[in-house]
C-alpha cells in the first residue's frame, strides 16, 4: 500500500513540478522542444541530485521511462494553444497556477526525498532524512531558474525552503510513531499549507537593501 | 580495436568541445585563464556528469590527465592571437567554427555515453542508454552556457537535444545487430548531420510568444 | 593531531565561505532567508561535489550537522544589522573582507579536498588530487556565483583557480615527504598569499576584447 502511495506521490510531484517548468520556459518564449526540456528537468532534476547524494546509480529516473515520458507530455500539454493562451492572457491565472504547481511538488518531493532516505539506511539521523528530503524538493526548482536564467526561488519567495524543511522535519519525526503514510501525507500538506500561507499572507522578513555597489559586478 | 576507437573518439570531442567553450570564453572578453577554465569545463563536464550518474567514481577524466591537458591546451591554442583575431574579425567565420565544434562534441559525446553506460552493464533498457547518452552529449555545453551566463544551448537552438536523442537511440539499437564500431560511427553521424541540417535548413517549431509578464522577474 | 588539524581547518573554511555567500546575499538585497541560504551552499558546496566526486555518500556534510549550522549561523551574524551597515556603508571594506573571506576559503577547502581524497585512497595520481583539491577549494564559490547570477569567480579573478591549483600541487607533493600537517599548512598559506599578491599587484594577464558580437545572444 505504502509503495503505491509513493508512486502516486511522484507521479503528482512530477506533473507539478513538470508544469511549473513549462511555463517557465512559455513566459521566455521557449519553443515546444525548450519548453519540454525545462518541464523535464525541472521535474526529474531533484529526484536525480537526491538520488546522486544517497548513493543510487543509476538515478531511478533513468532507470525507469515513465517519470521522463509523463514530464514530457505534462510539459506538451502546457504547450497546447488552448491551455497557454489561457496562461499568457491573464498573469494573474498564471501566478495562481505556477504558486500551486510549485508549491505542490515541493510539498510531495520533499516527503518523497525523506522516503527515500529512509529506504536507504533507517539508521540516519533526523538531520540527514531532512536535508536529503530539502535537496530533493527545493533540487528541481532550483536547476530551472539556474537554467532558465531566474534567480532560484530558494533565495527570494519567503519561506520556500523553510516550508520544505519543516514539512521534511515532520515527516522525519513522525515516521516512526505516527507510520510512513501518515507522516507523508501529514508533511506534505504542511509544506503546501505553509507556503500557500506565506503567499496569501505575505509573511514578511527582514531584508537588507541592496547596496548601490551591488550593481557594479 | 574498439577500444581504441572510443579512445580517438573521446579527445575528438575533447578537443571541438574544448574549441567551443573556449570561443564563447573569447566572446566574453575573458583572460587567458578564463578561457582555459571554461574550455576545460565544457570539455570535461559532460563525462564527469555521466560518470557521477553511472556510479563510476572518481570520474575518468579525473583519473587520467589526457583529457584534462588536451582541452587546455586547445582552449590556449584558440586563444593564440593568430586564431583569436581571425575569430573575433569575422563573426560569420565564428558562427559556423562553432557549430561544427560543437556539433562534433555532441555527436561524440552522445555515444560515447551509451558505450560507457554498456560498459556498466549490458543490461540498461535501450531508454537509460539513451538517457545516458543525451546527458552526456549535451552536459559540457550546457555547463559552458550556465557558467558563462548564457540560456542554455539545449532550449534555444533548433533541434539540439532532439539530434542527440536521435543519435543516442540510433547507436543504442544498432549494438548489438551491427557491432558497436558500425552502432557508434552511425549515431555520431546521425547527430552531426542532424544538427547541422537543423542549422542549414532553419527547422523551425511552434514557439510560444514570450508574454508581456516575461520580463518582470 | 592531524584529525582535529583538518576538522579546525574545516570549520574555518566553512565560516569564511559562509561570510562570502552571505555578503554576496547582502549585496544582492535577499531577505535572511536567502543570506542564510546562499551562505549555506557557498560554505558546503565544495565538500558535496568532493564528496560525490570521491563516491563518498552521502556527503560527509549531510550526515554531520555542525558544518551546516554554523554557516548558517555566520551567514545571521553577517545579516546582523551592526555587522551589515557597516559593510553597505563601505565598499572597499566589503570588498575587502570579501576578498580576505574568500581567500582563505579557497586555500583551506583546497588542501581539505586533497586530504580527503588521500584518505580515501593512497594511491591515487599526484594529477587526480590536486584536481580534488581545486574542484573541493572553488566548488562553493561557482555554487554562489551561479546562484546568485553572478559571472563565477574563477573566470575574473585573476589567478583564482591558479592559486588553487598550486597549493593542491604542494599540498599533494609535500605530503610524503614532509607528512600531512606542514603540506597541508603549506597548501592552504600558499593559496591564501597567492590570491592577496595577485590583487594586491594586480597580476594581469593577456585578455581578449570582447567582440562586437560578444551581446548579441
Amino acid at each position: 500500500m505504502s509503495e503505491t502511495l509513493f508512486f502516486v506521490l511522484e507521479l503528482i510531484g512530477t506533473i507539478a513540478f513538470a508544469a511549473s517548468g513549462a511555463m517557465v520556459g512559455l513566459k521566455k518564449g521557449m519553443d515546444i522542444f525548450g519548453v519540454a526540456i525545462l518541464g523535464l528537468c525541472t521535474a526529474v532534476g531533484g529526484g536525480v541530485i537526491r538520488d546522486l547524494v544517497l548513493g543510487i546509480t543509476p538515478p531511478v529516473t533513468f532507470q525507469d521511462p515513465v517519470y521522463a515520458l509523463i514530464a514530457i507530455a505534462t510539459s506538451i500539454a502546457v504547450f497546447l494553444p488552448a491551455v497557454r493562451s489561457r496562461l499568457e492572457r491573464g498573469s494573474r491565472l498564471y501566478d495562481v497556477v505556477m504558486l500551486l504547481m510549485d508549491s505542490i511538488g515541493l510539498g510531495v518531493f520533499t516527503v518523497v526525498g525523506v522516503q527515500s532516505a529512509y529506504s536507504v539506511s533507517s539508521s540516519y539521523s533526523i538531520f540527514l532524512l531532512a536535508f536529503v528530503g530539502v535537496i530533493t524538493g527545493v533540487g528541481g526548482g532550483v536547476l530551472r531558474d539556474v537554467l532558465a536564467g531566474d534567480t532560484p526561488y530558494i533565495f527570494v519567495k519567503h519561506f520556500y525552503t523553510c516550508a520544505s524543511l519543516i514539512g521534511a522535519l515532520l515527516c522525519s519525526l513522525a515516521w516512526m510513531p505516527l507510520g510512513s503514510t501518515a507522516a507523508t501525507l501529514l508533511g506534505a500538506a504542511a509544506v503546501v499549507a505553509l507556503r500557500l500561507c506565506a503567499a496569501y499572507f505575505r509573511w514578511n522578513l527582514p531584508k537588507a537593501s541592496p547596496s548601490p555597489g551591488g550593481a557594479r559586478r
